[in-house]
């Protein structure tokens, strides 16, 4: 098994199916997409392990509390390290973190978007430690996201040549 | 002919003129810019043939349906690929559509953002054909946007070496 | 020194410490990270000289004119060459400055985001002059921003070989 799966496997930390989106939304688009060593990926959402829409979902600050927002960001973290998953064979292969893009459902007056999206950022330097998983980020409030979830994340990886 | 704009013609679309900013608006930065194999795409709006700024303006969800969202996206695509058309000489130097980050400006509770972002990816993908035109994307929704424009698309293309 | 550095003293302005964060926030992140000739910026607000969170905070259109957005826009294109100069060494080594996603914490109905941001692009095209210095750029509207800030940026920039 490779070395990133078996952390996980010691975080008690599992990777969900692929989004099931709610009924009659499509999806033109692909999760993430390889050109070269770049990988690109694609707004994600926190997920059941099943790829059904996590719960609860609504706005930080009023339908979420900051620590449901990090579970939800970390959960987001999964989707997305599923997603790589399923492109690359397996999470071996990334050399590093680079360009992270954390969203927040942002109920009025919430300001603390960081604490939410450390969520995702702890998860990736627990499994990748600080020299992959250190990468660039911004974590803003959002008006509404799709389907009402609360986090959305979108970013960029690098493979080994 | 290149290939790209004859599917264009076929489809009966056409490219709109540059961007007339309102008046008394300086926007001093490229709407694409190339480096090496990347061309950066700056963030674009629907327009009109002439340039101007398409109607309706405002928030999609209360000013305007997700069909009349839809159709902004697609024209919004239409703007970018006017754009690059300038910038590049023809489409057909484009070898792949990569990151999309589509913006929509958002009425309070409206969810169905990868519905409006759709205008923007089906015509691609007409365009392109799956291969070719096939990208990550994020759709998501914006508190305002410049204008009061219903949808603004940011991203980046690669073209052959 | 620098020819940048220099630039920016001929301009009476100077680039401001680290930022100090508000007690109890954890940012788990870098700042800038080089990945060969790519320089990824994570999102900057403005700051005072000494780090801390410039004044005032809030929404521009609300609590802030337009003009306070522009110099806030400013500010933060010096945090982010602060950031730079710290990773890099001297400010000399960009070539080129590319991608620019300008975040402006919105009031209701508030449309004016390029005017904000021009405080950013007009900094950068005042210290790289008009080939180096042009990027691409999206200015909108945030629900929200963390700490309440005004104003936050993120791009790329690419440095000489």
């Amino acid at each position: 098994m490779a070395l990133i799966e078996q952390r996980l496997e010691q975080l008690g930390l599992s990777l969900p199916a692929q989004i099931q989106p709610p009924p009659g939304v499509h999806l033109p688009f692909a999760f993430v997409q390889q050109h070269g060593a770049r990988v690109l990926i694609s707004g994600h959402g926190p997920l059941n392990p099943d790829g059904t829409l996590a719960q609860p979902l609504g706005k930080v600050g009023r339908d979420l509390t900051v620590a449901q927002g990090y579970e939800a960001a970390q959960r987001t973290g999964l989707a997305i390290l599923a997603s790589l998953q399923r492109a690359l064979g397996d999470l071996d292969r990334i050399k590093s973190w680079t360009r992270i893009f954390g969203m927040v459902n942002s109920a009025p007056g919430f300001h603390e978007h960081p604490a939410v999206i450390n969520g995702f950022s702890q998860l990736i330097l627990d499994l990748y430690g600080r020299d992959q998983g250190q990468h660039t980020r911004s974590a803003v409030g959002m008006a509404e996201l799709p389907f009402n979830i609360p986090v959305e994340i979108e970013g960029e990886v690098l493979l080994y040549a």
